[in-house]
């Protein structure tokens, strides 16, 4: 019943409609990085009772997530998580969807959100999903190498710097201070000043440093050779493989970078698949 | 352990870094449709044993992830789905996300993806999900409300398109033909030799007619007034309320607009929440 | 001497250098307006000691490259222009340069630009020019004719308020005020208060409504019918053609385009070249 | 008499409409390239009689313009110009109008055409303009030195190109074939063989080296000390100072970079004004 109308738009209309579709490649030869971030995730992690200040279950659920990510988009080089944002890094040759923006970033969205709702219940057995989560997205590229390291590193800062500041800010609200009575008692207080208040509050020296690196640090995930003997198929000496790895490491001072060469230089990489 | 550092680079880097952020904002006052495309759902639907060519539940699965969404984005005004594809078209003056494109395609496919994890045993409650599905996609914009509806007109004809074709292919397939036979019979036929070609392996006048409406038509899906009466918290004389429906209409004629006015038309729309 | 690196060099890269090119197309079915703004012009005015607040020379130099370039370029409509920026109108639906901003604004603007350099002499005969004039220019694009009218009421308003202020201005320096002594004296003052003001420094009531129109409205360059008989080859009937019209009219009000509907409308522009 | 209408105008529509203007920044530390390119060139150059091949006044007449432009536009400090094309290189953190490349291509183009057609006189001195010359511009990025080096030595591996076969073509034409029997005639030749062409033709051994350089190497502008002793008032021992040069050598060896350090990297450029 659609017939004749049909045979007539069909014949005339499509490319005129796909002329609307504008291109939005990424430059060539830079990193590109996608960045997802929990849209309402204080809501979320409100509502599915998160622990305050971090819930290593919903970090370990991301996760095991970007791990996935790597696993499925092999252009992806490293990812850098912390709270509810990710930021995953692909290689600076990459063609992946020939570099349109926005293929790019919908597919790693869409396939982080996917598996964030499919291993809910394996990270957070005990609490039921309320209604789907999800995050927004973004491309951002940039240059060279050293504005890349940079850009890592801030993300790096701003974890600690948040968790310094959500850290404090919990301990005083479970002291018995209200809320705004907590904001306003941290208003202004530099990192010394938080330091010496959790050290105070906890009755520990050097309290802060005695939480998970995961808390301090954030996670990094990328492809690594695995350091265990594999003993796969009958054995053999000693092969090794790579996998995806997820680590809690300083990736704000180079040696960190220098100790992994094949992350970033393709020439150091041949040995992945 | 951060300290030094931390400060020294908070001071001076994130605005810089900042600014390699791009904005991509949408055209104001134009038809944003986002377009969500499966990715890789021809393995997907082999490997989870989607009938062919159309699975039901999977389609129900899609209408009502696509549901969720229109409640969830209150701007988004109409979908029109099929196979594993979704088109959403947002308000003409839509400000969601201050119409940046990222975010918007970003939060609805991620939301989207989610729900589809979520939702999957409902659906399809005796397969396992084997591993995440994901979809990629793409924000277009429309200046004007003709061409708008050409698009879904168009997206529609494909619809009939494809089916006709499919419904053959899978019909040939079934009586005996392989993969490559049925589709070198097929090449070249016209619309009325498919009809014919289906009329005689079926045994069926009108075969193809016979086909149910959301095969033939796909499923458009909008707010509109419920029209049984609302027995809501101690009754009141059949007060009506907006809820999503998903329905199997023509929307390439005029008339399914002319009966939903309110849809493209915010003069229209004041009943809406 | 290049030989050997050349036949290498041009063999490999080219394509790699090509795909740092990004594309920036306008959507199609919309109207572009490029505007051009003079670089600089306040102190090119000074040097080129213009007339303050108008220079009658320098505003039909303007006008008369604006005249060139729709003479050159076909697509453009219709153009508006005030001090030293002009807005041009491309038709709904050129494909100028495939609708490539950068292409379109750059011809446009280089255009322009050479012909005012050439024009100079002719329109400010007994002024040296003293250094080149450049401007700049954008591509904008409207979804709709009203959004279009709507940016030409814009400038026309903006046209009128900047030309009363001015007027005043050098009206009060001229009567012996200093610069910022004028301009002490005009903040905050409203339309009706300025013409008040000029009615009493000039001793002429409704002095305002005495200046040029070309002052007071900008000027509307486009193709209309030359209204007097041609005299083409051996005369004939009355033969009417197309010319390129500068005229000083009320493009706010909607008298204007009925009167003109050919401008806007390609269904009644068949009679253009 | 626009009173009232315009005061309703100003109110509220001018943020709107600023709305439909988009962003187009190009990405920071990024070697910007304008390209400008003459439009319809070829009828041009046939209509002032351009000399074949090569005409030096006017190709003289582009580099005093290009020299201009590195001049007014401080952050350009490097331009490579072959034919009717000139490429103009910004300094890679240049903030020039923010980085728009709507404001940049026009800036530098209208710049050029402007100065185009004011120098016309002085390099073309017995010949008349007879219309508007003008060029098209574009903006591209490299993000690293080594692809800006690959960009401009592809274009003078194309001047090489370009002018041997224009030098061969025009050869043959001159020596009385038909222009489509000179074209036939060198399909498909190799460098070689066209250099044994232009040999015989001649009569000259090594004929395409005695051209001149600016023909085979395109012309290179850049800032340079000046080598002479300069006497600026009241003389002083041999202060140098830097100025503007037009060179026509190898920028495809890196031996040219190396000698000249300051060009692209900032750090050797201290003596720049």
């Amino acid at each position: 019943e659609l017939g004749p109308f049909t045979e007539d738009l069909n014949k005339t209309k499509p490319e005129y409609l796909k002329s609307f579709q504008y291109e939005n490649k990424l430059m060539p030869s830079t990193w590109i990085v996608i960045r997802i971030d929990g849209c309402h995730f204080h809501r979320f992690s409100e509502v599915h009772e998160f622990e305050k200040p971090n819930d290593a279950q919903a970090l370990n659920l991301m996760n095991s997530c970007a791990a996935g990510v790597l696993e499925e988009f092999k252009d992806i080089v490293f990812a850098y998580g912390v709270s509810d944002e990710y930021s995953f890094v692909l290689k600076k040759e990459s063609q992946l969807y020939r570099r349109h923006a926005s293929e790019i970033v919908s597919a790693v969205v869409s396939f982080f959100s996917s598996m964030y709702a499919i291993k809910w219940n394996e990270f957070c057995p005990h609490k039921e999903m309320k209604y789907p989560p999800y995050f927004d997205a973004r491309a951002v590229c940039y240059p060279s190498c050293e504005i890349l390291l940079d850009y890592l590193a801030w993300r790096q800062v701003d974890c600690h710097i948040n968790n310094q500041y959500n850290t404090c800010f919990w301990m005083l609200v479970k002291s018995g201070k209200s809320k705004s009575e907590a904001q306003h008692y941290l208003k202004g207080t530099q990192a010394q000043e938080k330091n010496e208040l959790l050290d105070q509050l906890s009755g520990t020296i050097n309290y802060y440093n005695t939480l998970p690196l995961m808390f301090r640090q954030g996670s990094s995930v990328y492809w690594d050779k695995e350091t265990k003997m594999v003993d796969n198929e009958g054995g053999g000496a000693g092969k090794s493989r790579k996998i995806v790895v997820v680590k809690h490491c300083n990736i704000i001072e180079t040696s960190f970078w220098e100790a992994h060469p094949g992350i970033l230089d393709e020439k150091h990489n041949d040995f992945r698949l």
